[in-house]
């Protein structure tokens, strides 16, 4: 049997135990975790470091090691990590609502465990422990598939997690690596619909669409984000450049960072150079359509692709707009549902776009990079969801959960 | 363009628009389907006669005939529940949280509609009506792919509803029949993520795994039951023989019909004998394994497809057990994670049985038949889902939405 099937079969063996392992004895797993990793960091360092030189050796740029690379500060930040997750309220065993039927049958809806879940990711290890705490809390049990590139990284991590493991009455088998990176074994994964009860891909784009177009396990899609900002002709221009400023700039690489600005004529023709002039004082370049290139040299002519892909960098398209039924049509055409802003101080306005915009977020004068987890207050994310079933936006421990219906009765028949 | 694509551009289309009519538009036009289908009776059993004259020169089983037959008492029903959809609350535009987080960002979730649903289905022309609507009511567009049997009366019955709806407000395209039932656009459907949000298939085991292997547009995966029924050793005899029966012989080809009885010895012991004897009143035959038959020579040998498939018929599958763990191992080995029940007057057994079987619906003291969107008080069914993602269980008009979270802000940047 391969190594995938084993660890999938022994997985399953274990998830349901983990399904009514109490809240105390999840929480000091999660607390032992946390202090083998302080425990044993010169080791997970050290495995670390092969990685980083393989990277290095291969050209890899330098924002990719950072990505890749550990410091005692950061294992100190997961170990945190670890304990907020063992501090967070317990989802399983709640009572999501209960009725008695005129025929007396009590009907109680309860949370439990999704019960195997498979996540294939890249490159970053945090990842590794965020997964492994956020699936152990809420029940499951996780295998885990990352990137070739953090092999040495994610052995170290899952050893050291399982050494902890072993302290409590958590199986080791709970938190599983697969080890062979290969192309063919995340395929296998995608099918492994006899042992995963759901698939979680994280990474880029053509990751994302492999999974989903491939896929029989059931999958939570993560993660591509072509973000819009729309500037009405009521917005205040400070608040709506600094919040330009802010989606576009604040961290170019994440999904939840603005891609293009659609911008109501008259609002443009008085600010769209101080607008132009803040972004490109970070570094920011413009592309655009004929008509916006009129008002302002600085932006190049956009392609087709421009208005429906991710940048994830410092470049943003640039778009006139006669009102917020245009905004909302582009948003519709060339969106991809993730996170949408419209920056206004007209109700009516306001009330159409929040309404009408079909996005995992919506925002009226914020800033599309709050669509998070920890933003949203749920105190741990392990992804964003982009499709419509079982959890749209920012995934916390309840998005790791399914329900069960408990019927009470007193002898019932139909 | 095919057919499909054709009808599915437009689908998505509408989707948008449905999306955000009232609750009085959509009960008008649920109304005037119930209306115009009265009207135009005499038409769509005139259609409806073509499929079952097909059907009877195909040597069709008169139960298959049956199921495909309409006559006036059934559009009369047909007619009844739209005008019960049309009474049930509007789950769109429903505040499910509100928080407004350190930063003064308020972030609400509301349910919104999942947008284009894919129904695949077999047989009975009344899923053409109660999905579309289910669908409607729940603000999405529906594409129905129904089968070739009952393709005369589907055209009948859904240009019966696009006539009506061309007296409302709510555009003909809503509700869209694919009228090519080749199996080749079957198969195009599962992968059109293009213009579906979701695809529900409702018919037989091979109809539903060859969606869930093959489909990339997410699945509600509907159907499949193999229930069990516990008898434990402090089980009222009464109770667990009228329970028995109705959960085997009460409608026995549907996916919550009993299809193996788990027996504690000691309870066996006192009454197999009356329970074989019930059920074979029914006209119950019986299969079991070697320790079983040894009580009673009515049982004849189990192969071991006995325990894993729907017999889906007059016959089930008995087995002695030593305690609720070993009933509780048994259904996790074979059971499909649908409807399990357990006959106890012992408490502790009572929630070792509902805490520990994983599965859509767990009870107790009651029959697996109650297993149904209108007994669990939905008012509605679209189908009962098998799978963890999403809906679990009975599926009624909020397993057809999906949420997006409604960030307010007064400038909040990062």
């Amino acid at each position: 049997m391969s190594e995938l099937r084993t660890k999938a079969k022994a997985a399953q063996n274990v998830a349901r135990e983990l399904a009514i392992k109490t809240t105390e004895e999840k929480n000091q797993a999660l607390l032992a975790m946390a202090e083998q990793l302080l425990l044993e960091q010169e080791y997970v360092l050290k495995e670390n470091k092969k990685d980083i030189d393989t990277a290095r050796s291969n050209g890899t740029s330098e924002s990719l090691i950072d990505r890749l690379t550990l410091t005692a500060e950061r294992l100190a930040d997961m170990a945190d990590g670890l304990k907020q997750v063992a501090a967070l309220s317990d989802p399983i065993g709640e009572s999501l609502s209960k009725n008695t039927r005129p025929n007396e049958l009590e009907i109680e809806k309860v949370r439990v465990p999704l019960g195997v879940i498979g996540m294939i990711y890249e490159a970053r290890p945090n990842v590794t422990v965020d997964a492994s705490s956020l699936c152990l809390k809420a029940g499951n049990a996780v295998l885990l598939r990352g990137s070739s590139s953090a092999i040495h990284s994610n052995i170290a991590l899952v050893q050291v997690i399982q050494r902890a493991l072993e302290k409590t009455t958590i199986p080791a088998e709970a938190i599983q690596l697969i080890e062979d990176t290969s192309r063919e074994t995340a395929s296998e994964m995608f099918t492994l619909n006899e042992y995963l009860d759901v698939l979680i891909p994280r990474g880029g784009a053509s990751l994302i669409q492999a999974v989903v177009k491939n896929a029989s396990v059931p999958v939570l899609e993560t993660g591509v984000g072509n973000c819009h900002l729309f500037i009405d002709r009521s917005a205040k221009p400070d608040m709506a450049i600094s919040i330009a400023v802010n989606a576009k700039t604040q961290r170019p690489s994440v999904c939840n960072a603005v891609e293009t600005i659609l911008i109501e004529k008259t609002w443009a023709n008085e600010h769209l150079t101080s607008l132009l002039d803040q972004l490109a004082a970070k570094g920011v370049s413009f592309v655009g359509d004929e008509e916006i290139q009129a008002l302002d040299t600085r932006i190049k002519p956009a392609i087709e692709s421009d208005w429906t892909d991710e940048f994830l960098d410092l470049k943003v398209a640039v778009k006139l707009v006669d009102s917020v039924e245009a905004a909302s049509a582009h948003i519709y055409q060339y969106g991809t549902k993730h996170s949408e802003s419209i920056i206004s101080e007209d109700a009516a306005n306001v009330a159409t776009f929040l309404n009408e915009v079909d996005a995992a977020a919506v925002y009226h004068n914020a800033s599309t990079r709050f669509t998070d987890g920890f933003e949203f207050g749920f105190g741990a994310e392990i992804g964003i969801s982009t499709q419509k079933l079982h959890a749209r936006g920012p995934m916390g421990l309840e998005a790791l959960t399914s329900t069960k219906y408990i019927v009470r009765g007193n002898g019932q028949i139909k």
